[in-house]
């Protein structure tokens, strides 16, 4: 914001300070061996976390106690040096990836000893790895163009998702005494369908009730159909949608390419002929 | 249709009455509160009957008896509602939609105590979450596009079908004596090379059949080539028809949009300056 | 084949008949209702196929014996009505779906009732069905169309097969001592690939040689990506390929739409144009 | 390399002799007989790599090494004619396939004797096979497209390896006491993650955790929708990528076309046309 007062010599100090402050952080921010060293730490974090899981010496998970400090220390510095880089420190906040960041960093620094928050700790350092998406812009290009993507299939999703509600009440009201694991309640029974949309040992689900209703298999090959549909549709739905968004992309490209000289440049060139034309022909009148 | 004769005082007044009603329940019906209404009614509905899949305590049940009939009352009062709003009363019935709605509305009128009227009670009651399909237009449009797309599909179907039930022929033919519930007649055999088809434990079947038959794995390979190769003709006969509309949708848009100057526009002004040249030479001779 | 010789009454006569005869076969053969009577005896003999792969009492099977006599006696009438019919008698077999037709009735025609010779005659009654296709337009054009994009995926499919056959030649070389079964020699080794290709149970497959290599699941892994990939090419190579041939049908058709007026159309207007002022102006100055 | 010495007469005779014994094995390698000759013994050598799979009688066992050893000689021989023949000596190892070519051929030559050895001289003659690829141009081509799209994956390849590595870590971290095969360390859960995305049995994986964990069903099903989109992404980035190259090449083809007459050259004559109106204007001006 513009200084509305006349600043005394003190102010301007102060501000030239903090100033030069925030664009050394941003310097430091946008350094390229800095970004380089946070992904190096981001790997060695995964690979810590990797370690983990298999079976070390306790004079090692000594070791690995350390190393998550250590990469904890590396983030909040991280992150610190990329708020005080900020210009607007209000705009940091702004940005769904560096509340994610912070949030990751601010939740490692609670000290995780009874066993309940030990877990979520684990957990936490797991999704440390995202850090990954958040510091490579090509990664999070990728990620904002999925998201992009998945309310443009809302509708397709919920459609979707009426088909199974509806198979499923009919598999609960119909199969709950056949197969209580399967079918016993709602939820059960569409996590079945899923399972019967993956194709996973499905037919084992359909012969169970073809023993009691000979006909269910109606049930099974028409669930199928009708998934396979309208995910073919959500399929096509996302391809036409990226290839429609290539297309306007490319022809604004093509217009600014040829921008100069369309078909609105020709007629207004002929119409200035015609005009110069009508102006000739009156002259020529006039004088004559 | 238009009055042919004088009406009296008294028949005016009528009309005018029931076109005020009739406008008064179209308002009702277009009330944006109203909507949502229904809409939460068929998603409370779509809970209780998910509710039901569950073990219930008997005072709970009694409940649920109770929130079906107000469900049924408020879908009923709808229908209504959604009638005497229609100008044309014939009209109502040639969409689609409404007689579905009418008729699910209908059949859970219908007081269902014994056993056998009372499964088809429920089934009713679990296709009523299909009028979230029938009130909500996006849905409505999504489940048209996906009929329409199913009879330039036909011939590709009828083929998938043609090759399936040479295929079951076979099958049952020769495999009949070594797997009955799998080959024993040729609708075991359909289903049993649906499930093929979806590759669901395909190669327990073959390896069966290959202890009498150590060739019949040729039959399989080649099933499975055939109907992978017309699924994908059909994927993308989809793609192409859907690609094909969305191309001449944006070209109809495009022509409108520069509709203005085309290359026929600038000829017939290319033609005018033409006429006017003529005219100038014609003129300046004469005039010599 | 012209007449090259001034021919006698009698010849004309005979010619005369001839042509006639054929010309009512033609008009027999191209009569709906005729095309309607065999397809629906086709779809009557897959029927009776049908029919016979239940049990079925013997008094039916003697019918059914007669039904079969009755559809071979139907077919073989159309394709002599189809032969008689043809302009040139020769060309009748230059296409591939009536040497096809032939050859089913030809075929159906020997009694067979030894067991070798009655398998064959119930396999040809089989194929039967696929005279279907051979009958309906619609479905030969779809046929032909997936015939005719084989080669084009020819170097693909070359390319997998490659990559298959080194798979395979590495599992029969070290997989051999583990499961005989699997990975006894090449073409057992081939069809367990093609299991992975689908995969089916194929971490059954994986787990089983990891027990010995541990490192086996390299293998499959690997085997997975690059068959995905290939398959992924050939998918994409037929789309590509099909999108192409809708374009240039599209923009012949539009070409021969917007045919009168082009680019060049208007340059040549333009350079009228040039010639009638220039024409003006060396006449304006003659006559100064 | 250019001489930049006046040759001596022996030095032009060896040259030419050189020269001409390049251009001789040039013409032998462009030899269409050779190259099919190539190609037989490759195949042969695929044969014979097959045939070794198969339980042969030791008799033959002798014809299959001499036969190894003759198509190694061909191998050779070949190799040696392409080196010869190819004009600058220094730009035959420039090419991959040359590379590989050689390698394949002088690892062949070792001869190997222990078992350690005899393993990979197995694996060795097992990928001579590839060499079919490096023989026929039309393969070469489709490997080179698939190796260039692959980088054009990288970032989606990267950001479904981030996917599997969280789950894998949550899954090691929760599921390891459940089930140590599946679960134990982070490879492991690598591996079973991926077995979950051919959806090969995943509901046994999923069942076995949820006796402990009822809730890890929500682990699967949102590993298989990240997974499923993720690879949707890739698929739909290839197809995109594709169709834009061949597009790109289309307009390059259609503009060389219709090359001659752009908007731009009927906006210079237009111009013309006002210069000569502007002229004659002035002209007339200046008479009058």
């Amino acid at each position: 914001m513009p200084p509305t007062y006349t600043p005394g010599p003190m102010t301007i100090v102060c501000k030239m300070n903090t100033d030069s402050l925030q664009q050394r952080f941003l310097k430091i921010r946008s350094n390229k061996a800095f970004e380089l060293f946070v992904v190096f730490v981001i790997i060695f974090s995964a690979l810590v976390i990797g370690a983990k899981t298999y079976d070390i010496p306790p004079q090692l998970l000594f070791l690995v106690g350390w190393l998550d400090w250590f990469i904890t220390a590396v983030f909040l510095i991280e992150i610190i040096v990329r708020y005080l880089g900020e210009e607007r420190k209000a705009d940091f906040f702004k940005q769904g990836w560096n509340i994610f960041d912070t949030l990751i960093v601010t939740v490692s620094l609670i000290p995780a000893e009874n066993t309940e928050m030990a877990l979520i700790g684990r957990l936490i350092r797991i999704f440390r790895v995202l850090r990954m998406v958040s510091i490579i812009p090509e990664l999070r290009l990728l990620l904002n163009s999925l998201i992009k993507a998945l309310p443009q299939l809302g509708y397709v999703m919920l459609l979707m998702f009426i088909i199974f509600y509806i198979y499923a009440a009919i598999g609960a009201t119909f199969f709950a005494a056949i197969n209580e694991v399967l079918w016993g309640d709602i939820s059960r029974a569409l996590l079945t369908l899923f399972r019967v949309m993956t194709f996973e040992d499905w037919t084992d689900v359909m012969y169970e009730t073809m023993t009691i209703y000979p006909l269910s298999w109606i049930f099974y090959v028409t669930f199928i159909f009708f998934t396979a549909f309208a995910f073919l549709n959500m399929v096509i739905g996302i391809i036409v949608g990226v290839l429609e968004e290539e297309h306007a992309k490319e022809r604004a490209k093509q217009d600014k390419l040829d921008g100069k000289i369309t078909m609105e440049d020709l007629a207004v060139q002929i119409q200035e002929l015609k005009t110069m034309m009508a102006a000739q022909e009156s002259y020529q009148k006039q004088n004559r």
